[in-house]
Parts: C-alpha cells; structure tokens; sequence
C-alpha cells in the first residue's frame, strides 16, 4: 500500500488550480467538443467535479467515521451535474475551487484526531469499503477526469494529425 | 479537420503552467513512481517534453518551410533525454516554460506570412508530412504526456483504493 494522507491532500488541493491553468482562457470549441453522443465535454466534467464535491466524498467520509458498518452508502448519481448547463467554466472551476477547498478543510478537521484508515461502511455494490479505500479514490478520480478532459481534447485533432496518429496512443 | 493555428497555440502555450500547478509541491514519491520496468516518471517525462522543444517541434517545422520535400526528418530519438537525470522538477519546468516561449516566439514570427498549412517534408517512416499534421501533432503530443504523467500518479494508487479499482479505467 502506497496511501498517505498528507499526499493524497496534496493532489485534491492542486486539481482545482491545474484545471484553471489548462482550461481558462480556451477557445468555446476545446470546451464543447465530446468523444460522441453520450460523451461529455469539458465542462460536464468540471460539472461533475463539483457534483462529487457536493453529494459523495465529504458524506461518505463521514458515514465512515460516525456510522461504520451500520450504514450503507446512498448510490452516488454520475450523471446528475448534466442537468446543470448555464455555466461557463470560469463560473464551474471558481465553484469547484470553493467546494474543493471547504472539503479539505472539513476532511482535515476530520482527521486531527488520527482516524484508524481501515475503518469501514458499507458500499451499495461492493460490501465493506475502508477509510483509506475511499480517500485514495477521491485522489485517482481526480487524476481520472484530468485524463478525460486532455483526451477528448486531443481527439478534436484525430483526423489532423494525419500519419502521426499511429504514435499517439491517446487517439484510439 | 478542426486544426486552426490560433487554438492550437492556445494549448502550447498552457502546457507548462498547467504541469507546474500539477507538479511543484508534490512528494518525491509521486515524481519518482513510475509504471514499471523500462517505464517514465514524471521528472522524465517532462525531460521529453524539454528535449522535444530543442531538436524536434521548431526544427521540422523551418525543414518543412524552408526546404519541403527535397528534406527527410532526421528521426527523432525519444529516450535521448534519459541521460539528463541531475534536474529537479522546479529546474525542469522552468526549462520547459523557457524552451517553450522561445518555440512559440519563433512559430508566430514565422507565421506572419500566412503560410499554406497543407505543404509537406518527408517523414523518415511515413512519408509526406503537412505542416497542419506536425503543429497538430505537437499539440496531441502534450496532452498525451499530460495523460501519461496523471496515469503514472493514478497507477502509484492501485492497490490503495480496493474494490473501485473496477470504476477507474486509468488504473488498467
């Protein structure tokens, strides 16, 4: 196991501040384009950044640390942020770096009391779920929609790139 | 074809800022982590990015405007950089932005002149090569190494984050 609290705080506080970098600013074209119909665009998923935010990391946290494994989580809606489409995305990242920043400073009131990170609930799908299960998911989530959002931008470019799509794995 | 120059120096520009807001701070160990043997960590991958910016991007692109087809692209050695391993990463992205500002002042000037996207050079492996396939090219090739370098910190977290590793396509 690689998980350390103090490190996985240090990828959700940066989230917020990369996407800003690679996103403000863009042409409405990098911000709109999709992979396809039900794909979603760069804003969606800033979109459901804040939705995770709002409804599933910091209530689950804390399922975990008052109910244990008397409780089963509530199932969390991937696609409920669609709903939602009247933001532009200096409006969604400023959102997402307010809802960011109240979560880290309630997970770390959370944690001055130096959980026990094995600690479980239950998971509507996968039984018990510990603690630091859940903390190192929130971080690779992250890193997940990172990914999504400088992949559906690349493929705007698929046909561009003409011969050098057979280098950029990213493309398929 | 979506390639337009304007967007598409929108994403060269952002490339190393968004790094740095990704990067700087973090622990060694997610700098270090790596996929595995004969694999890249992030320090490396931005060592490519910088080596990119030296001998491959601007050179091609004056090959390609100043001498056409009567030129073949000397290959491109992409492990090159795995020699330079005494830089930090505030060292390297700050080489990188550097690098990259120059290769971008050097593209707009060369520009001016509204040049024909569509003429070619010769590739080594491919054949003939557009300008428009090359800058798009150079754009895909950093969000690839965005993708890359989120995947390799994901990957770190593999085993931490249990039983989700079923919902987090980058872990596999």
């Amino acid at each position: 196991m690689n998980f350390k609290i103090n490190e996985a705080i240090e990828l959700l506080e940066r989230t917020p501040g990369t996407l800003s970098h690679l996103l403000v600013g863009l042409s409405p074209d990098w911000l709109t384009c999709n992979e396809g119909d039900d794909t979603w665009n760069a804003l969606e998923v800033v979109a459901h950044l804040i939705e995770g935010e709002k409804v599933n990391w910091i209530p689950r946290i804390n399922m975990i640390l008052t109910k244990g494994e008397s409780y089963t989580f509530p199932p969390f809606d991937r696609f409920s942020h669609l709903s939602n489409k009247e933001k532009d995305i200096e409006q969604l990242l400023l959102e997402f770096k307010q809802c960011r920043e109240e979560s880290l400073n309630t997970l770390k009131n959370k944690l001055t009391g130096l959980p026990d990170y094995e600690q479980t609930a239950l998971h509507p799908e996968f039984g018990p779920v510990r603690l630091r299960e859940l903390l190192s998911t929130w971080a690779v989530h992250d890193l997940t929609h990172i990914t999504q959002i400088t992949r559906i931008m690349a493929k705007r470019y698929k046909e561009d790139v003409g011969p050098w799509a057979n280098y950029l794995g990213i493309l398929k």
